[in-house]
């Protein structure tokens, strides 16, 4: 199979670093076929702008959304995007690294989505109506794929469970794994979160390699969050609420994924 | 008073440019003095790395953390970050004004909070330790100034209801307002929200205009979000989770607020 690792950090020599070169050593090993897209190393453009097209008169009002719909249309992309977006075509499955900064990921990355994720092929995909409210959340682009994210944070595990400070790492992970991830048709597997990563010694390193090592053996068996689909029945449109016999009486993130 | 805008919109001939025009206006109008941070315009730069000190040995491995302590505690940090530090120490109020992208701000935003939240200034305040775990969720650098922020979506308010497909708009907002703003001490107002602003018509914007304009005539006097301090007795420490007998048997990021 191919996969995609997309990751971010600015230092190859740290911790994430050598996950990410172990990773690529682990699936190669399993007879995969890797690419990465290293955005520190390849001076990845954070920023979305009107320099994200050629053709366009710079006098003109810049509509983010238009602008990138008629490029993406046109061929007028600018090339990083392009070549990331077929990265993207060509993968059966996309690992997204990062360290967790601000509860988020780091803004290259971000950069990295609001960039390649065009009109046209990361949003407004399908029709588009009163009646149906396009090809996404469990259709578009990207189905079929699978994708994990691969995190790691300084904080304790208990900081980031139900009842911790930061908010439930599921609750912070949310509005990338299911915003930015199954929106576009993703399968997004459970993510891979290493807690507690400043000065882990070299044992606490190995179990923790390991334990990715064991996700990337199990990328293609491993269930995907059942979130639910949004033409499927489960939600009014285009209102987009979930019915009420989904769930009943229930609110937030969680009810969006099956019972 | 004073006020600082953090404003990340690529066009200024846009909704965001003009709502920021007016919210400029508005302020000066009501006697404050009004600085912009208006992070395209500046070209900010959106990404965290090495170069964000100086006196730095650029063969030795970089670690965002420590090289972000050092810079601050001995003057090395690049001067658009000094600059942008020394904004928030003046103000009394910021808003964080953006389009929300993906369920988050702009990269070029969440750039600004990584290098200007500098280790020392944003994060690593106060003692850190088995007992006390820093100053910050209430305490810190920036606390008793107050901070809004200031959101637009082409989405529909029901996509973000209690129910909605993207999951509530105060959920998603939450990594934000207390992972990023309550975090460093600011007291956080409730966000202004608008919603579908997608080809609105000159009533529509007049309304949404003046209801931004409400908010902004009750900055000083609109009660902030009563998240919970860290360190006033509600969190077990080090764990961080919220004691028992506050929110008995719920989880997630509602807890977090006062009932």
């Amino acid at each position: 199979m191919n996969v995609l690792i997309v990751f971010a950090h600015p230092e190859p020599r740290s911790l994430n670093g050598a996950l990410k070169d172990f990773a690529v050593k682990r699936l190669e090993a399993g007879g995969h076929t890797v690419q990465v897209s290293d955005l520190y190393a390849m001076q990845w453009k954070a920023t979305l702008d009107a320099d994200d097209s050629t053709g366009r008169n710079a006098s003109e009002r810049f509509y983010p959304d238009r602008d990138s719909k008629r490029a993406f249309a046109n061929g007028l992309q600018s090339a990083d995007i392009e070549r990331e977006q077929d990265k993207l075509r060509w993968a059966d499955a996309v690992i997204f690294q990062f360290p967790l900064w601000w509860f988020s990921m780091p803004a290259i990355l971000k950069g990295w989505f609001e960039r390649v994720y065009a009109y046209g092929f990361g949003y407004g995909v399908g029709e588009h109506s009163d009646v149906r409210w396009g090809d996404r959340y469990g259709e578009g682009t990207l189905a079929g794929k699978r994708a994990m994210l691969v995190v790691t944070t300084g904080g304790w595990e208990s900081h980031y469970s139900p009842r911790g400070i930061n908010g439930p790492i599921e609750d912070i992970l949310f509005p990338i794994q299911h915003g930015l991830l199954y929106y576009p048709g993703f399968d997004v597997l459970p993510p891979f979160v290493a807690y507690r990563t400043r000065g882990i010694d070299d044992a606490q390193f190995e179990a923790m390699r390991e334990a990715l090592g064991q996700r990337l053996d199990n990328l293609w068996t491993t269930p995907p969050i059942a979130y639910l689909p949004q033409n499927a029945g489960a939600y009014e449109i285009p209102t987009l609420t979930l019915k009420p016999e989904l769930s009943p009486g229930q609110a937030g993130f969680a009810i969006h994924v099956a019972q």
